[in-house]
């Protein structure tokens, strides 16, 4: 990508994964909590899991992209949510629940190596 | 309050009310999209409007509290949704629905005259 | 508040009052870091900190407003920073900076009571 | 992209790459302004542009991604702010200022064609 040649002296390419991980579980989970809304009251727990990595997952993405001393810290977080996001959306048959159940647990793992 | 006396050369008294109508906004918004995630199917678009609600009333406040010069055109779009979200709310009679029909035109109002 | 009225059976005042001190945390802390962009180079670690409060704050004051599970664990980060920012605030001598040395230990200790 | 194959009936392409757009701009906009802190006074407008081009961006994606009804109303904010930004980006010469030169105007011009 343009970008990360651009700043290759300020990130790494590890960061940069993690960035594109995040910004991925974000979207996926924001589709997954608004679709979800319409498919009944089942889905409460999906919706409010989905909401809370769309957040979690978009703000880590914006500490790396700034290098805040702070990213370790919101990573855990957002690997333990991905983590129970992930379980919560593979018990359901939705295609955007089962995205959310093969997207997620990729992005909790590079989040958990770049907070170690 | 403490901080409206400690930057009262910075912000100015309208201001800081819609800043505060936009963060009673956001939290009523958070509360019943949220709350309506379990009440079943008929409430997707209450979800949705809320959610919109929260992020737009959210970033509307931390624009005005930073002075920033889009202030005002994000300040049409919180108007617009407020009232769009008031007008979906006062249709249902769950509690935290009533709370928004009550609390969201008054942030309207605001922000209008803000923008204005 | 009317909000802490209609809502009185959905939080609790500790919850609200940690709430609105992240919120005013997240407030002095936009006019801050605005502020500090305008006064030189010396007061780099002081935009990135208060950057960083304004985040954290607005998003934790959003997950208590909608009772999320992970809002524990977002206080505790909130409370780290809030105490680092205090710190790197007292230390400069513009009225904004002192108004987050004043503000800020507060929100600290509320978070970390609602995280405990 | 993996994710874009999985929801291909519920977005499309050009959308995918205004959210692709979005997201980079917003990359290199958190880099601009952590970066210009530490450059001195003079870069004081840059860090502000760049922090509103970070926040609106991010929501712009966020919306797009959950199929808001006000996206494109986000959107012409979005292009307007990366407009704006570019010019003040490209009168620098630090590499963080002339990245953000480079890429802005390509996310102003996807965003005013989903908009339109």
């Amino acid at each position: 990508m343009a970008l990360q040649q651009l700043r290759n002296a300020h990130s790494d390419d590890q960061m940069q994964e993690c960035i594109d991980n995040c910004l991925e579980a974000a979207q996926v989970c924001e589709w997954c909590a608004d679709a979800c809304a319409g498919e009944g009251e089942d889905m409460a727990r999906c919706i409010r899991l989905c909401r809370d990595v769309a957040d979690i997952a978009s703000l880590h993405a914006r500490f790396m992209a700034r290098n805040s001393g702070y990213h370790g810290e919101l990573g855990e977080i957002c690997a333990d949510l991905c983590e129970e996001c992930a379980e919560e959306c593979k018990q359901h048959d939705h295609d955007h629940c089962q995205a959310c159940a093969e997207i997620l647990p990729k992005c909790a793992e590079s989040c958990r190596e770049m907070a170690a």
